[in-house]
Parts: C-alpha cells; sequence; structure tokens
C-alpha cells in the first residue's frame, strides 16, 4: 500500500528475532521520530562495514589493523584465550574478570555442516602459539556437543606445547536453585568439586 | 571499545522493544551481511520520512497529497471508520473485512495526559461529516478506558446528523476457551448477544 513502509518492514524483519509484526512496529515508530535520528541509524548501519575490519593477529572486530585489545600494554600478552565468535569476546570483556588476549577461532567444529579444521583459524592460532610467548592457552568455548569437541581436538592438538592448556569450568551457573539443574551440570559440578575446608 | 559498533547498538537501542542484549545481536548481525544488504537498509531508512507524508483527507500514512485508499473507486465512500493510528487501519486492511474510508485520529482523549479534544483531528472529521455524502459513521476504537471514552463523546458529538453512528461489537474474540475470558468481556458479550435461531 505505502511502498517505502512496506520496503523498510521487509528489509527489518529480515533481521533475527524480528517477526513481521515487529518490523511493522519499528518501522511506524520510524516514521514518527524526527529526521536527524534516522538518519544517525541509517548512518550508522552504511558505515559499519567500511569502518570495522578484522584485527589481524585475534581475528576479532576492529577498527584498526590490529586491534586495541592486542595492542594494549595494560593485557597480559602471555594468556591466550580461544573464543568461538566476537560476541563471545563481548561476553568476556564485560564480566571484566579477565586481563589477557583472545583468539577468534570464527566457529566451532561441526563436520555435518561442512565447517572442518580448515574452515576455523587453526592454523592462525597455532602460528601465534609457535611466535608469540604464551603462557597459557584458554580454551573459552561453549558447552554444546559441538564446542566439547572443538575444545578436545584443540586440547589434543596443542597438548604438546611450553604452554599450560586449559578449559572453562563447568559446574553449577550463578544464582540458581540445585533442583532446576540439569543432570548433565549437576554430574559435571559434582565430577569437578573443589576443596573449601577452613583448616 | 569498537565506536562505529557501539554507535549503531546506541541507536537500534533506542528503539521500542530492543534491549541492549538485542541490540548487540542486531548489529553483529549486520556486520556479518554484505554491503549491499547494509546499504538498501540504511536507505530504505533515510529515505522513509522524505517520501511519506499525512493524507490530507483521512491522515493516514501517504506518498501522495491524498492518499490511494481515498482516491480508489472501490470504496465505499459512504462508510466512515474513525480510528486511532495508521496501525490501526493496517489492522482492517489486512482483515480484508472493510471497503470503506478511514479517518485517523491521531490519539485518544486522555486529559491526564494533555490530550483533549482540540489535539485529535476531530475538527477535520465533523468537516469531512459535513462535506462528504456519508452514510454510516463507524467507531472504530480499542477498548481501553480512553477509548472508551472517546467513543462515547464522538458518539455524543456526532449523534445528531443524517448518518448511522455505529461501534464496533464487543465481546469474546476468536479461538479462546471461555473460562479464560475476563469478566467485563463476558458481561459485554451476555448484554449484547445476538439471535441465532433456525426457524
Amino acid at each position: 500500500m505505502i511502498k517505502p513502509l512496506e520496503d523498510l518492514v521487509d528489509a527489518l524483519s529480515r533481521l533475527p528475532t524480528i517477526g513481521k509484526k515487529s518490523a511493522w512496529r519499528l518501522a511506524l515508530h520510524l516514521l514518527e521520530r524526527p529526521r536527524e535520528e534516522l538518519d544517525h541509524l541509517s548512518g550508522c548501519i552504511s558505515s559499519l562495514k567500511s569502518s570495522i575490519t578484522l584485527c589481524k593477529r585475534c581475528f576479532n572486530y576492529s577498527t584498526a589493523e590490529v586491534c586495541e585489545t592486542c595492542l594494549s600494554p595494560a593485557r597480559d600478552s602471555s594468556l591466550l584465550c580461544v573464543v568461538e565468535k566476537p560476541m563471545d569476546v563481548f561476553a568476556f570483556e564485560k564480566s571484566g574478570a579477565y586481563r589477557g588476549l583472545y583468539h577468534v577461532l570464527g566457529g566451532v567444529l561441526s563436520p555435518l555442516n561442512g565447517v572442518t579444521a580448515d574452515k576455523l583459524r587453526i592454523a592462525q592460532l597455532k602460528d601465534r602459539l609457535s611466535r608469540e610467548n604464551i603462557r597459557e592457552l584458554i580454551l573459552g568455548l561453549g558447552s554444546s556437543a559441538e564446542a566439547e569437541t572443538t575444545c578436545v581436538y584443540l586440547a589434543r592438538l596443542f597438548s604438546h606445547g611450553p604452554y599450560r592448556v586449559t578449559r572453562l569450568a563447568r559446574g553449577v551457573p550463578a544464582g540458581i536453585e540445585l533442583e532446576y539443574v540439569d543432570q548433565i551440570t549437576l554430574d559435571n559440578a559434582l565430577h569437578e568439586r573443589t576443596d573449601i575446608s577452613y583448616k
């Protein structure tokens, strides 16, 4: 009926988690906003790809050839954390618990979907481990079946190097009643239990 | 950390129903899409306001001075349906059940929020009713307290004209178990019950 509006609804509803109804609501909302706000949003979108590239060292998103994290003297460059995707780097950074460097794999092994070892940035990781002075390689992967497989694969591949290879602890997540914790999680938490005696 | 990405996240999270986390997910998704797709989306947004205006007859969104619906010879111009906002016109059009014209009020009466009768397009409605050949004025408003008040207000204001004034039926919505229907709805449905005998 109203072509420019329908074009926008179409474009918006192609985004993840945005259905036709949400797209209509967003489009009608945008129509009510001042022109400067629309220009700002459209500018942010169109300039996104031209201003952001992949850091050639850690493969996280960056505005420079090598990202700020990799260049920062405040980071411990002997700690290297392997993650699946850039979103995971943001998760670690938000927690503030990690002060080392990252290596973004670009996925996890999933041979059925065509993601074999050569599709991930494993050769680049090998290269970094041989050239950089790494003390500990942290496998910061998720707990899906594919992520677990990738974790075991990497642990085997890099277990003979002059560095410690660790993985994230598996156990009970924060703020949850034990009755709602699933069996596998509980099993892991029990197996990897830690000492707590105050002698 | 990455300015262009954070700018986009900020702009996206200012939209309704999009929180910080969804904004991040959308922004990172956009970063993975081809440049043409981003340019298309940003073009849709920036050209929105310049190509869409309000129809000077019904006040719905339009790309021309008078909208397609108002000009269409296929519509029954003796039927006029009053709605709160453009979104409501889309809802009626999607149902396909209505073939008359519309009048978008631009809100409902809400004196506590400063929306008095002179803030709505009631004078313009009066004008249309005096100049156009209207047979029936349908009050197509919602069922919030403010919408009900507006409905009664308009019904009183226009009850002396040479046209029928009607409102949407109030009753049980489609596809619902009666035990989940609230008391007011059930009360309305009972009061406005209709004959169904097959003699």
